[in-house]
């Protein structure tokens, strides 16, 4: 298994996220055509439509089938499972479309919550008020209380956020697309790009890999 | 002063609302003409149109013209401001459209944010994917990480709130429309329904009862 490259691929609402080796690359969910591989891939997809167009293909390896959900609830995004099973222990903040944050001790699922993502709380403030359309400054001092509307929409989405993460008093590993933006107010974070494809790469040892043998 | 009955009026985007002795009650700002009433009304008002309208009135006063800016900032909401005129020391949740949380220390203005409203929340979660369309559950054990979806985005709208506020360590002074719900995680808190009104008896005594003398 060490020794063998496979095609991992995350695939999300707008786009296929793959690993080949040390490499990752995307590919759009409207112009790409997953029957052009004909290597094996082993995937999760939270997306419902391309979802149906694996299901005919047999060298897409859906790896939602091969993982132990007693630890977890049955809506829970199948991607928000597999960045549990790549830790042992700490926090993680997935920032994307939505920001997911779950703690996971001892290799346990403990929890979780989702919190808007950044794009989409713009929005909220925008419709709110057109006063309110401010871009976010995430190079707020989240230790004083703001004193002009910017900062006290950006305190208002970012400090919140901030606070209730640390409470946990854990390691924060943060990944997704806007993962550079939330390293600003989580400094001490590690920032793991590819969270996703280290409990991909799990499951398939443990899972699949024994189950050959 | 104390014992003349004044009219105060606090307009929003949507209503007026009146206090008229112990009497408060609310007129639509699209039906109520301000021209029907005759006696002498203390307002404050931060609906552009309805402002307008109301310069031309002589019997309508406003008050926000007799508050010493200088601990505030210009783009400050009146309401905000005139809350925190209300109190000494505190934290002021209000929560309307906005959920505006503002700290008072010794009397002075420490600076405040803003967050979403109930309403606004609710409607980000849901275009963030139809799967997070929930009501958010308001008796959530906030001391628990959640383990299911409607748990996990009313966690993430009202837990990270709750710690940012009680982080003050400050006596929480809740108002506004949607107090009735946040209540039920701030059970601590003064609820506060006249708050707004207080703020603006206060500004009428130290400012204009002291001019007229």
């Amino acid at each position: 298994m060490e020794n063998t490259v496979v095609i991992l691929c995350d695939i999300g609402n707008t786009s296929y996220h793959f690993l080949e080796g040390d490499t990752h690359y995307k590919k759009s969910v409207e112009l790409f055509d997953p029957e052009t591989i004909k290597e094996k891939v082993y995937y999760i997809c939270v997306n419902l439509h391309v979802q149906k167009k694996l299901k005919s293909l047999k060298n897409w390896i859906d790896l939602s089938l091969h993982i132990d959900m007693q630890n977890y609830y049955s809506t829970m995004g199948i991607d928000r499972i597999i960045a549990c099973e790549a830790i042992q222990n700490g926090v993680i903040v997935d920032a994307g479309s939505a920001i997911t944050v779950d703690v996971v001790i001892d290799g346990t699922f403990e929890g979780g919550f989702i919190y808007p993502g950044t794009k989409a709380m713009q929005r909220t403030y925008k419709d709110i008020s057109p006063a309110l359309a401010y871009e976010f400054n995430y190079d707020l001092d989240l230790n004083k209380l703001p004193k002009n509307s910017q900062d006290a929409i950006s305190y208002g989405f970012l400090k919140t956020l901030h606070v209730e993460v640390l409470s946990h008093k854990k390691d924060i590993f943060l990944t997704g697309g806007d993962a550079h933006k939330l390293i600003k107010i989580f400094p001490q974070a590690k920032l793991e790009e590819i969270l996703l494809f280290s409990g991909m790469k799990k499951i398939i040892e443990e899972k699949l890999y024994k189950r050959v043998n």
